[in-house]
């Protein structure tokens, strides 16, 4: 739920109501560009835990392993407050005891997890309680032993737990990662490597032997490492007018895995300058509509990628 | 698109926007109550058409069968003003050269169409073109060869064509038809039978050799005829706070065919008392709500069913 | 502008901005039906004043000969808390020292003023000062010595003058005046009638020797006197799901000159019981709108006066 | 947070944002009647803690004593959904592990509490953890010893507790209370008592000496028993149009205090018949407004206990 | 009707109703200038036919010669989703099939389209249909015979029809054409004429003998070419926070008509640097609002031309 | 009230409610840094006026003593129209006669706003009427004389009163003012001194004996000037997205006295470079929100001035 732009939420009469998690919104971003896309999650049986469900589905994103729990339960719970700068956004959430938090350990169904072609995964999940890693890490495991591949954004939240603790939970899922998504600063904050992008991607992909490392700069692009080859490229952000940067890296991750080929159904070996472009690409849409959700459609995609004019489109009968 | 409520469309700064349509509105209202469903259409390619197509998915019918049509064709459109008395509802269509309209007579998936356990249409469907008329009557057709159940709700629309080419158009697809729906007007109105509700839905079940007509009489309730048996049940209706009756008819199709068991996956040989009750309950629910759709959950059916006193439900924690 | 619904003005966070007044209302109701009408006042030349001669010109009322006063003059403003039982309606005038209470004496155009059929005037402009009382007695001599019909609503308001002032004033008027509209407790209050409607009327009209008196009487209808020919006609109200009442006596004039034929432009020598209908419906009409302007087109009327059911009206293409 | 009207909580794009619960609804609405009153909670310092203490405060409400918790504290939530029979309003709560149900026993600043007239408490308190009912019977104690009235509105909430929780904690916290409220449904669900009003007001106050019972009747109005005298008054509800009934309770128990003397700061012994009055005249003007608050001025209870005729109310200048 | 800022149209809980039109949007700038001006078009008698002629009559524009079409025609439509860099604005037209494109060749009243001073056309007509463009030629020809001037501005819609068509369209009217209005970009598309602004606009002034010729250049400005005095032109935009682009060509013929003196009623032989100016200024505050309508009056206009500075504008009393 | 952004006072369907006035802005902005505050003021005791009280109130600012006039007279009101470059904001005033501006020279508590450490006036107050400015004069008088400290925001509005006029007001209070904020341009327009900021700080000073001039720069930022020893300092702006730039002159003088220590309760000597960072920070955040009212808090504050990065704040549990 959001206040009213240039409005404190502190003064706000109405909210916003917007459905937003950062897995949902890879899913969804995914599902709009073609792809065949599913989401887990536990949610309570009453409106808010259907009005989540509903918004997701709506993309065509198979909410059907969703794990309904009892309506007295309760989902997890945002407010942001957009700023204007020297404002900044601020986000108040509520995640303690949520029905998601609550998962226990063999919660899910290993199964379903394992049968797509790609597991995603994020660093938020481990950070809501013992239940939530250890199913966290065993879907990896499923996955994995089922032939899947493993990606995982770190999405580092300080206010949710330590960095040591966050440093525990990932080592242990590392092993069975094949491609690692991460903002520079939380690589810096959690690793202690180089705060110079390029050694920072090579140091973690060497210390803990991630074939893929893909790492978003903020205003300076993003990059992508790929450990056996050693090779490294990177490419610059498309300039964007911001209404809302939140759901922004979520809609890079979606974007290089459909542009590099490693989200998609028929995916080929992957081709990393389009992954990060795409990605790139799709964060900027993002960052133009409020709300977590990545809008854009394939049709939308390329045509930014083919760099069209920005005049209106018009469409006439 | 609906004009604010006590403002007439001429006046409204502000449209809210809607999706609905008899056919939609029935498929919603069943994946609502836990049913399988799936609604297959023709949409453009464009904003319009995939809000469309997303708002229905939002509730689980499957919609992977929608035709999509070139983005500069277009969606149906309608523009409701919400009355007060005397002033009534006024409702501006624009379906003429629509999506749906330039259907084609082969343009629809037979195979998919006989693929579940009933097929529903309405007869809104053959007013809008000849493509659409034979596409529509193939479709009872494909159903009935595949041993599928066909239910057919009239809903004539004298603005679209005469109650003649209404009469010629129903009367050909009568043979396929297994449960005919029908407001008592209607029925006197197109096919000249008593105005008395009993004698006309005995005396079209007899011209037609249908088994089953369930006729709706507004505030005197619904009743069912099944001609073989020679069944005749009535069911009053449930007293309403009505806010829009738009919809009000594919509520009670839907609730109908799901308390009857007609419109189950595993529905047994049909249970009319409880199909006139449940479908009169979720038309009193869905007046209730502003919209075509069907909020009830099955959850809130049964409650009403019970007879459940009208003190706030409070859920805690 | 008035308050959101079902929020005390003292709480809601957004005012509906709405443009009345009871002159401009029934020459607005009168375009609408398809007359021509023209409105006189004096407003400040800002964006405030413009907005509401913008708004009455919309319907096609003539405003060419509104007197523009300075920028940093004000337009009476009023405020409006919808009530519901049992708390009323409540309103908030500020109309001391606007544009239209500094109108002086001379400051009208005579000549346009008598150049329509029918000058309407009501009790509500000498009410507002000095200026204001000169002029609207000058318009009424000049309409009548240019042979026009004068018709003038009471329209006593208690908290801008004292009942005898309000006498004195109307006392000068009534030589001039041709057809007088009053509700019933205004006759009782001012000219210390009988309360028994039929003999109020009577009363006023043979004091005053005013040609037609008609009398609006809240839920028990409406009557109007013929004085030269003794004639007293009755009609009822419609039943009305009532959203604003504010303005439906200005509806109820409207209705009334249009009905009864004394205010078209061709209209004959007047047939009072369709002149109550109509103002009967077009009051009806009114409230069932939120804002004082009544929006009834002349089919929406005769649709009405016709007794067309209530069902949705449906247009399709 | 409420829903718009007439569309479900799972299907608005947007929430009213309102502040309300038992207590607070009591001090505002006696601050409004020009009582001096103050609230006492614990609330996180954050945008949404500060906006509940500000709403209450706005109205004049001492909120110096307001006990501020941590930011990443929660404030307890409540999502209404307006119904429309036969669609019953539903709330669902989520108070659990709020910042007030970790109110600690010796948390509230006893001296304050005992520094007012009357403490005023409410049944909802003490379900909602250890802390809080120790708290809560602490404060009862320290006012009755420092010579205070204290009055106590039942309010079960059957989703907090069971009956027989609420009865134990009750029972120890009757032998200081002076005024019991309570709806004649929780008085029988509790205490076993006869469902007839007087006899269940007789029966509770004997049982527990409790020196006065108002029992509200719903649409049946409210009768006060006085133990002492064995006299018993009953006053009938105002006829009202209902906008939401949440928060009448809580205005009926503030008129009462307001009416009958034993709330006023210079209160007599007690006029229950003027205070049983009142609190319907109270109940029925906080039921015409969206959310919980009374917002009925002094002006207005008069006004409507004299009986003021339904017009509008029109201020003029 | 356009979708919420920052919201996709596919995303929108609401529209934003707003008319426009290239023709119409002319006419409301002029006329707020101080100009009489009419609009010609033909609508449907609905309320959404109404709502277009009374937004553009409140104005003081004329629709006095609007053609009222049966109720089921329908209005052009259009749905704008406004965009943020890099994602493009997007307008959705359904003008197909619409009241104005079944217009027919004789359908215009041509004595009250010549009684003008000016005559003001735009390449969009014509390519609505063949009655459209019969129409639309007749009416310069009617206008030139009776010695009015006529003006056009080209407008071409690559969505209507091709360019070659439109070229066809044009080479038939320009005879009959004082002043030409066009975007660079078109000239090149429709003749083409060289790419450079000043050679554009010799070019095609010399191939068709066109007086005027009026081209503008985006961020570039505007210049307009004598042909007869070889006179050429420059100005510079004004710098502007941009809103809503859409409107600000028609913004600048109207302000080029009212700078220049050649669309006023008195204007005298055409003042070009004002009346580039003016264009500019007028669709620099157009690009200010958003809808296609420009607001500004003639104190607005001037005050920016005099250059005032940037300070908030206070009125007070 | 303000329109809604983006669209001219004259067009927008709805107006936002906001309250406002440097006095009470000044007080608010204290108030939310955690001073002990109060205003006075005469308001109407009906809705507008009691909104206007409720939300001064609500941050913990004492409105105790407030005078409160009949229901009849009118609070102040203003509107106000968002620009975009090159559109300018625009404010409507309706001040004359409003029940401030009625105010009598005897009509304020004396020994109440001698009570505060510190009174706050603003040049404003006398421009409204005799009653006003003796008022005004005689409560700095009765401060002086209790030993507190006098700050006056010069504030010059051209529209209520004379250079002239504002020069002989301002010059009988100097004599009991300690601090005297002010923009550069009124120093000069008032009091003919230079334009360049140092030496119009200076000449002021010197002129009146005024023991500390602060003078707002816009973008430049603003200066300190103390007559005492001579020291000057200057301090920049925070670079802001501004979305209203109204009251922030008010926010800088609250922000100046927080900083500084002159407006503390228990503040020291003065640190005039931190006054000028608060002041500067102050304004900058007010500018980032909608409306008159600076809603940062102390913690906000004191974020910025640490000079806190632009990310998200994000708070969790």
């Amino acid at each position: 739920m959001c206040a009213h732009q240039a409005m404190p939420l502190e003064a706000t009469p109405t909210l916003e109501v917007a459905v937003g998690g950062t897995e949902s919104n890879v899913a969804i971003a995914l599902a709009r560009l073609g792809h065949r896309s599913a989401w887990v999650s536990r949610l309570p049986a009453n409106p808010i835990g259907r009005r989540i469900a509903r918004d997701v589905a709506a993309h065509g994103v198979d909410v059907s392993h969703v794990i309904w729990a009892d309506a007295a339960e309760k989902a997890g719970l945002y407010f942001i407050e957009f700023g204007a700068a020297p404002r900044p956004d601020r986000v108040l959430y509520e995640r303690r005891d949520s029905a998601i938090a609550r998962l226990e350990a063999d919660g899910l169904d290993a199964a379903f997890l394992a049968s797509g072609r790609t597991l995603h995964l994020t660093g938020i999940t481990p950070a809501l309680g013992p239940g939530c890693r250890a199913a966290w890490l065993a879907s990896a495991q499923a996955a994995r032993a089922a032939g899947r591949r493993v990606t995982l954004d770190v999405n580092f939240r300080a206010k949710l737990w330590t960095p040591e603790s966050a440093r525990a939970a990932l080592e242990a899922i590392f092993p069975h990662v094949d491609v690692l998504f991460s903002g520079l600063r939380d690589l810096a904050l959690l690793f202690g490597v180089p705060a110079e992008p390029e050694a920072a991607a090579r140091t973690v992909a060497a210390a803990w032997r991630l074939p893929l490392v893909v790492v978003t700069l903020g205003a300076e692009g993003a990059l992508a490492y790929e450990h056996a080859s050693g090779r490294l490229l990177r490419e610059p952000v498309f300039p964007t007018q911001v209404q809302d940067r939140i759901g922004s890296g979520d809609a890079f991750a979606a974007g290089f895995l459909h542009g590099s080929g490693l989200g998609s159904d028929g995916g080929a070996a992957g081709d990393l300058a389009r992954g990060l472009r795409c990605g790139n690409a799709l964060a900027a849409l993002k960052q133009t509509t409020l709300g977590d959700t990545s809008w854009a459609t394939r049709a939308e995609l390329d045509e930014l990628l083919r760099g069209a004019p920005a005049d209106p489109r018009r469409v006439s009968r």
